[in-house]
């Protein structure tokens, strides 16, 4: 008997590219629905439809739960409506609710008569909150207990549902109104005697979210209190569903995406698709929609060096240090401006720690611009001239002065103006992130061409 | 009575800072450890000692649980040393695993001396670990059956620990040579029949990390398979302990962190202190470590524009649109970059897509180049001439085309090596993010402003 394949993903991919379709169906058994799923989003075309063909129907069910939106609707749309529903009543309701908000009203509407009445009834109810809200994230896969039954009614209880693990690791105390009063763990019904009440092993721990509150909020919540599931109420505190830790590294990674997003001049917000997913016209909308303005503001500086042509008419070897001079002080801004945001992201500090922060740059600043200007002057000074003939006419020291101290300034400002316009922008309640680097860096550019050509105007007596 | 206070972090703040100690007292027992902890990696000096002098042992102790190793570290040193002992002893070993790396040698071996034999030995068998490896971030706070057990036996053995609700989410099935062999869930136990057999009811995943691979791999195999702890195990695959999906999350925070600063320049790897406990001079030196040789690398652009000292010398009109051209390459190029780097990062594909990629990123430069060159080029036809005034000798139009197809190109060339590096650094073993924006941004300056000169000779016949 021949060695059997090691099951890998890549080797899977292969067999699926080379069309052998037998060695596909050996080895997917051995993969992760996972691993299957994240394979799925990567398939071209051609490959796409025998790789679903050869899933058999529980394998199918599995792998739904790991598939991106858009993947599964495409996936869906080619099964028989039978298969169809199948997978989609199988589906954990948050998960359903992702596809079904993918997929225009009327195919909506065609999925959902599939579904059985309750089933159908929980997905409509989930649909009316939005993708990015608390509400649209939870699931309702979690079981109440009253506080005046026993341990053993409350097993009794739960036994009809002990298939599901997910469930049993919610339990929630809710009274008469539904409200929640916390929540109950399965070690305390497990070692307990089974006359105990619950009200006597609960946890009285009710923290929750508003279903409304935004989707970020909710994975902060998780990430800051270390939970498993968060609850989700309504105004009145009536408990409506949970947010699940996976989903938390899920939104988390999407909001880190989208920072460096901003932080690239990227646009608008990161679909679950991936990379190779996502259309051309998709990715040339976002990246053009800053391309444009940023490269009009440009314009500015141009028309700065322009205004000092008789400067760099008396002096044309300045022009070899205005490019370093310019991009100096682009950089340390986007440096500074990327530590702010980020610690504000992370919660780590508020504008009103504006004063501590200005004072923390200004100290950054003035070490990273002197230290980078006394550097440079003596490149200037002792290291260029073997490359680069001086006119006898022109100073060289009064050059490497210019230089270097237009380095000071320009990095001292760019750093102090990185740290404060991002602040500014969030007390004002507009996103850090959009002042974030790009724009920053065009801004920093036009001051720092001033402060280079205007020392040079002084210094060299022009 | 008068109402009470609502309890929130900054209400306990602004009693610290007003030194109202009965105020604090009242608020702290209201408010959740993890955001004390939080609150704690905030305060100054002067308000540090009276807030933990303020906490009682018992939240002390939970406290100590979402502190920073730092802030741990710092917090422990002003306490007394029977009340260090409690706390040291109480810590989960992850955590107090990471206090201990943080000290210095001497100091470590005092506080590894005021703990409990037990715990003494668990700790200096996890202090072998690298800090960023999975054995490093794991926890030995798990439970182990053997496959012959009933769950009559499992039960009273689990009973000892029934107290700490992490451990039984974590009950693991393994061999006499305590090989991993799979997982039990507390519902299984709960669910089942007392006499029935642990292999009957157990999970034979054997999901697993080796206790030497990166903290990242094992961060994102949580986040892949959704799972609330990850098995780690040694080389013969015998199980050393857990790591969870809390500490996944802040793994990818860290690492999300990392790959922001990395796009903007910031050397090194992101410390567990805030902004603001991070020294000027440790701020400093991760932001130089960039800027020196950013700096330098820069002089080449001026270089090249000094070669081209007569074309501007006779269109020195040329100089308003050098800016534009060159920003916009550098922006284009960081989008793809950040946009390639971020998908790899995320597993979406790997360096044998390249030429999926290229061919993706083509089509998108062309399209964000075509349409930014006309759109410039429109301006500088017809908008510009109203502010800057053109001199008769010089043709308008020909400005206007250099412009345009100059931008075409540079986005173009920008977009695929802003693409192409990336994969290329990753193809060869090098961290992608460390070829991202600064470095790339700074690399296509050059071929922006020999693009741009270049046309302008051929084009205006210089």
């Amino acid at each position: 008997m021949p060695e059997a394949e090691p099951p890998t993903i890549e080797a899977l991919a292969e067999a699926l590219a080379a069309g052998e379709e037998d060695r596909a169906a050996a080895l997917i058994p051995e993969l992760h629905p996972a691993d299957l799923a994240a394979l799925a989003g990567t398939l071209d075309e051609e490959t796409w439809k025998p790789f679903f063909s050869a899933l058999d129907q529980e394998t199918l069910a599995e792998v739904f739960e790991y598939l991106a939106a858009s993947d599964a609707e495409k996936a869906l749309e080619q099964l028989p409506q039978t298969r169809q529903q199948e997978i989609l009543e199988e589906l954990s309701d948050d998960e359903l609710v992702d596809l079904l908000q993918e997929v225009p009203s009327p195919k909506q509407e065609q999925y959902l008569a599939l579904l059985s009445d309750s089933k159908e009834a929980v997905s409509r109810r989930l649909l009316r909150f939005s993708e990015t809200s608390a509400g649209g994230r939870m699931t309702t896969a979690f079981a109440t207990l009253h506080e005046d039954m026993t341990i053993s009614e409350a097993i009794e209880a739960l036994s009809e549902i002990s298939e599901s693990t997910e469930i049993l690791s919610r339990i929630f105390v809710v009274d008469e109104r539904h409200r929640l009063l916390g929540k109950v763990l399965l070690r305390d019904l497990t070692f307990n005697p089974r006359s105990t009440l619950i009200k006597e092993v609960m946890d009285d721990d009710t923290l929750a979210i508003d279903s409304l509150a935004d989707q970020e909020e909710a994975a902060n919540m998780i990430a800051r209190y270390d939970m498993v599931a968060l609850p989700v109420v309504d105004r009145e505190a009536r408990l409506l569903g949970v947010v699940t830790h996976d989903d938390a590294i899920e939104i988390l990674a999407e909001e880190s995406t989208e920072d460096i997003e901003k932080f690239s001049a990227i646009a608008g917000t990161h679909g679950e698709e991936g990379y190779l997913q996502t259309p051309v016209p998709m990715h040339f909308r976002r990246r053009f929609f800053w391309i444009l303005p940023l490269a009009l503001l440009a314009i500015l500086s141009g028309v700065v060096i322009y205004n000092y042509e008789h400067v760099l008419n008396q002096v044309y070897l300045l022009v070899i240090y205005l490019p370093m001079v310019v991009a100096a002080g682009g950089n340390t801004g986007s440096q500074s401006a990327t530590t702010v945001i980020r610690a504000m992201a992370l919660g780590e500090f508020t504008p009103a720690a504006v004063v501590r922060v200005v004072w923390k740059e200004l100290r950054i600043g003035l070490l990273l611009g002197g230290l980078l200007g006394l550097c440079v002057a003596l490149v200037v000074q002792f290291f260029m001239p073997h490359f680069i003939e001086v006119p006898p006419e022109v100073s060289l020291r009064n050059v490497a002065m210019t230089v270097g101290l237009s380095l000071t300034g320009q990095v001292t400002s760019s750093t102090l103006l990185g740290a404060v316009l991002p602040i500014l922008a969030r007390s004002v309640h507009l996103d850090p992130a959009l002042v974030a680097s790009p724009a920053i860096t065009t801004l920093v550019d036009v001051t720092g061409l001033v402060i280079y050509l205007g020392l040079a105007k002084a210094l060299l007596g022009i």
